[in-house]
């Protein structure tokens, strides 16, 4: 079954989408490193949330995903823009309409 | 842009994976009413609490669809095996990949 992770995010005032533009840019690679699901939301109501959906083939994938260059250079790049605010819950993905499981 | 629905629900002990086949029964039938992702979740550190990730065309699409009577049914076949506690957020799906927006 895959690995799922559910993220949020604070970021500083104005900076939302400017993390955001960060977020998405990596997005073409993810699949060659087993991601299947990598969708970024926000909200109106919670104007400096960014809310992030993941499914991954596996916990390691998503894992080692983080020691990648690119992915050290987002995180580099977003973390001036970010409050320090996350939260964040692992799960396992069991089914549904577009869900690799 | 797409409607982002991240939901979470407390099962009464013993009923997650009731709970689960219910809410995964209906999933053929959403993509017809503008339904693109209805990922359903649960972890082993929460062992009553489900998670479901839903992106529809539009919101006023997932409105029409808790109005569908196989919905009404599947909500009521649910409803004694839930705690009553459940969080929610609506969001706005801005891109990423598997997103439709």
């Amino acid at each position: 079954m895959s690995y799922g992770y559910l993220g949020s995010m604070k970021t500083k005032p104005g900076h939302r989408d400017d993390v955001v533009s960060i977020l998405l840019s990596g997005v073409d690679g993810l699949r060659e490193h087993g991601c299947d699901l990598y969708v970024v939301s926000v909200s109106d109501t919670e104007p400096d949330t960014i809310w992030v959906f993941e499914s991954w083939r596996s916990k390691d994938a998503h894992a080692a995903s983080l020691q990648l260059p690119e992915t050290k250079e987002a995180i580099a790049k977003a973390m001036p823009m970010l409050t320090g605010e996350f939260s964040g819950q692992e799960t396992t993905i069991v089914g549904g309409l577009g869900a690799q499981h």
